[in-house]
């Protein structure tokens, strides 16, 4: 079993409240547990996703752009959901992204440890399918620095707790 | 050795002549090689980042949203991203991404075979490294029907042939 698998994650959001759309509102912040990202995995990431030298070659990658071995962009967006996923926001329904704007202003490195801190920005009831909305969220990745790694402004599905109209338990 | 690792990428851009800035313009299109998904694959990826039910379980997820398995967004993402190093644009430097915008109109289901089309959108030298620029491609994952399973409008950091006023071969 590789290193890849070998790491499984805890079940999402186990053990929180949900949080329905009607529960969030504009300025709720969220700050996840942190990861620290070893050399290994960087290298495993790449060798399967993004197979380029300054991902792969602590050698090539020192001549490169980055002046050092860095972690694909695409592996900072996925462990950033995991993080999102085992200890952000507990999102009945769980965290279904339709979109977003994504930036990295700099790279993940061997031996950075990094959090996701989020917070809601705007919450849309869907004006066509009365049982959820859009909510979105701004969410950073910061190093250990508290430099940026990642950000993430993203449009996510969340359920109502029940149909406008229609409180729960109501027949 | 796991299912994900087995997979060992072909080297970037192997045996293709490389792209300057200086030789992108706007309306420039790339096809990539095509890659069938299956759902062990979805089930690995997501165990290790994105740990929620509509990835993992087939009995969970067709009770969900989308009435099925599906992989993460950010599998497809990555998918996308080993297509674009293999056989995509092979741009000089690799394919170094600063952000972009990107949208999943619908999922990636297990047996899909998706494909990436890609756009050369805007091509721009830095105004203050003259050795450089960002061009703007606009990358469309379809599935097997010719359905949008991403969207990703990427800003790609890529270097010039030569300095401005120091052509190739000069002193």
């Amino acid at each position: 079993m590789c290193h890849l698998c070998a790491r499984v994650s805890s079940p999402p959001a186990a053990g929180r409240e949900p949080l329905y759309l009607d529960d969030l509102h504009a300025g709720q912040r969220f700050t996840t547990v942190s990861h620290t990202v070893d050399e290994e995995e960087i290298r495993e990431f790449a060798l399967r996703f993004d197979p380029q030298p300054f991902h792969l070659d602590a050698e090539a990658a020192r001549v490169s752009l980055f002046a050092g071995l860095v972690a694909s962009g695409w592996h900072t967006a996925a462990l950033t959901m995991r993080l999102q996923v085992e200890s952000g926001p507990p999102l009945a329904g769980g965290i279904v992204g339709a979109g977003g704007r994504i930036d990295w202003p700099r790279p993940t490195r061997p031996g950075d440890t990094i959090r996701v801190e989020s917070e809601v920005v705007k919450v849309r009831p869907s004006r066509t399918r009365p049982d959820r909305g859009i909510v979105t969220v701004l969410s950073t990745t910061l190093n250990q620095r508290d430099e940026v790694v990642q950000s993430l402004s993203a449009d996510l599905v969340v359920p109502r707790r029940s149909p406008p109209g229609r409180p729960a338990g109501a027949p």
